[in-house]
């Protein structure tokens, strides 16, 4: 008999009874009651009924004299059907709206895990494409995008191109717009990414927002894939991933998906309710099948606890059955923390800056050339005020900037 | 020039500058920034820059020697799509990442609204359906439904029909099973109730549970509705309010949706982060087509503030351009509790009870008529203890479970 494994932490006064409190979730997410039914009824019902797989008990103290105790119970997968709003409403329905409880893992089982894709480019699919193996990738955020014109972004794409990043992303805030149609950024992105490959021998891609009403996705990807786009920038928790999931599913749709953060701060930032950073950033999203997962750095203005970004990151890249998802820790990166970075990420990121290339004294090239000199100086071990020494665009980032101390 | 209002609840400390806070919300979440931009930048860009309509500093104290401050901004709908996913991502996208913030309150402009379906039904539509319009309505749930085949659901289904209840509902945890499937309990909970309406002349009304993957939910709600259901439980929140507005929207999907509050704790149990319970499930609920609403009543043992209960209530039937949306406040309610209820929630608004039908020392018939009787004598102003004195329905349930306080 399969079963999914749900970890709770348990936010509780002292005297509370969690073992109680754990037994009475096994069963009433599960066949209800238990002690009262005839034994023919038990038999039937052996296998739907949950368990109480282990507890830890005050695992932790929390604030105002309360504790956090972690409860992990196991779910008979003949519960439910196998998609991942059963699943949700399985084991943090009624749950969530039952006072201070916080999803905090999931094991799925060997066999769930074979109904959930993955990621179908991950890691090494999307080194594959950038062409780069040996060192992080590159990302960089178009800026002010708000009422611009086609002709602006494509100039900022330019730029962008010709510092030397391997992503171009939209900005998140970017929908379907007159200003800027979808298409229209594929098709004209495409040929200024080809123009700058031809002047440069640099690859760059673009992920291009894909937004609008969910039943309208699917299309809209699939036109984007016909069109030759290099990748789909998506909010997965403005829409969920069950969604998500569909898309990784198609193949129509063969473009790496960059799953965005935004709304998801709604889910993860109290200590108390709803899931854990790692979970629902790192863990369900690569069974879901985002290629690239971004979430907010430890270093940044908008910050997570080092702790959480971390969990996100182990979460993308520990061995599993699927393939590994890129964790892109992003927000307020600028060139003088690329060694924390490698530091704390290791090869296997994605350093993605805004202000930190846009911001550069000389506009995104200068940013773009900035970043990938430092990146080149950790990765080869070269000391980086001799690299600042021979690289102006380094040395005028660094001045501006900073380095942040490992 | 259109504008959507979001009024957001910041938790800080005492020395934060909530008008410049303020100020960095309205530019950041949409021009990006404005002192520094050329005039002619500036002309172009000003019906897409946000603004602040509202501080209301330290409106509140906080624990620990915080505060909580009121900021409502305006953000032109020129900046996003005509979708629910574009306007979470613009207004609460970042910014559900950055510190403590609470999504409260989002004010849409009429040209939004008309947009939004509303409820197809309401409580008007409802009324007609079940032809009762002077009372509350009176639901049950199906109890312990988990790994029961057909013939226990259909007997459950038939108790709870006799007992008088106006609508059932399947349990929210019941997905596609090869024990009871969905088409089947479609077909079969019709020729039920059928029977019973044609014993008792009361007719009930039964909400099967829409589950599955996002991309099949249509198929499977057209398919229910061919095959005659009567309306459709959904749990929205493991899907997203975009999903269920396009299940409302669908004129070959013409039926009452029911919309249960499953997982959405996750989303506004805390009260520093994610959304208020009136936002999120009364006034988007109602906007995106939900004809009922689930939530925790003030009263059981899974409760809400009474003031978060009264606030999702009243977002539900406030007069405004859309239908009322029928209010259900669930979880732990019996016959004893019906006075506080029609005192609280007036006549407009469901009364649905699991254990309290289930639980009655005559079983689900029993548990129906007591609640029944109850009702009617509260809207009838008549003595409950008279009332109790000629139904031994209502007699055995106010020995067993009391009343509460009015």
């Amino acid at each position: 008999m399969s079963e999914l494994l749900a970890t709770y932490v348990l936010t509780h006064r002292e005297d509370e009874q969690i073992n109680r409190k754990a037994e009475q979730i096994a069963l009433g997410l599960t066949v209800g009651s238990w002690t009262d039914l005839p034994q023919l009824k038990k038999e039937q019902l052996q296998k739907h009924k949950g368990r109480v797989e282990k507890v830890l008990e005050k695992a932790a103290p929390a604030e105002n004299g309360l504790y956090q105790s972690e409860v992990t119970i196991a779910y008979p997968e003949a519960n439910f059907s196998a998609d991942l709003p059963a699943v949700f409403t399985t084991i943090f329905g009624k749950l969530s709206l039952d006072g201070k409880v916080k999803l905090v893992d999931i094991q799925f089982s060997e066999g769930f895990k074979k109904i959930l894709p993955g990621p179908v480019f991950g890691i090494d699919g999307i080194r594959k494409k950038v062409n780069v193996f040996d060192r992080p990738l590159l990302m960089s955020i178009f800026k002010g995008v708000i009422g611009r014109d086609m002709q602006d972004l494509k100039e900022q794409l330019r730029l962008q191109a010709l510092g030397g990043v391997d992503f171009i992303k939209d900005d998140e805030i970017l929908f379907e717009s007159p200003l800027a149609p979808f298409e229209e950024r594929i098709k004209e992105g495409k040929a200024i990414l080809k123009e700058t490959y031809e002047e440069t021998g640099h690859r760059t891609l673009y992920a291009v927002n894909l937004t609008g009403r969910t039943f309208d996705l699917k299309d809209r990807a699939r036109k984007a894939a016909e069109l030759g786009a290099d990748a789909l920038l998506f909010n997965v928790f403005a829409y969920g991933l069950d969604v998500m999931q569909s898309l990784a599913e198609d193949p129509d749709i063969p473009l790496p998906i960059m799953a965005h953060p935004a709304v998801s701060g709604a889910l993860t930032s109290s200590p108390e309710y709803g899931f854990s950073h790692s979970l629902l950033l790192g863990k369900l999203n690569r069974y879901a099948g985002a290629d690239l997962s971004l979430f907010p750095s430890p270093y940044g203005s908008v910050a997570l606890p080092k702790k959480d970004a971390l969990g996100i990151y182990e979460a993308c890249v520990k061995e599993d059955t699927v393939q590994k998802t890129f964790p892109v820790p992003s927000a307020g990166i600028h060139p003088g923390m690329v060694p924390v970075l490698i530091k704390d990420f290791g090869i296997d990121h994605v350093i993605n800056a805004g202000g930190g290339i846009h911001g550069h004294p000389r506009g995104a090239i200068g940013g773009g050339q900035a970043f990938r000199s430092i990146i080149d100086a950790v990765i080869h071990e070269e000391s980086i005020q001799d690299k600042a020494a021979s690289c102006q665009d380094l040395k005028a980032a660094l001045d501006l900037w900073g380095r942040v101390a490992e």
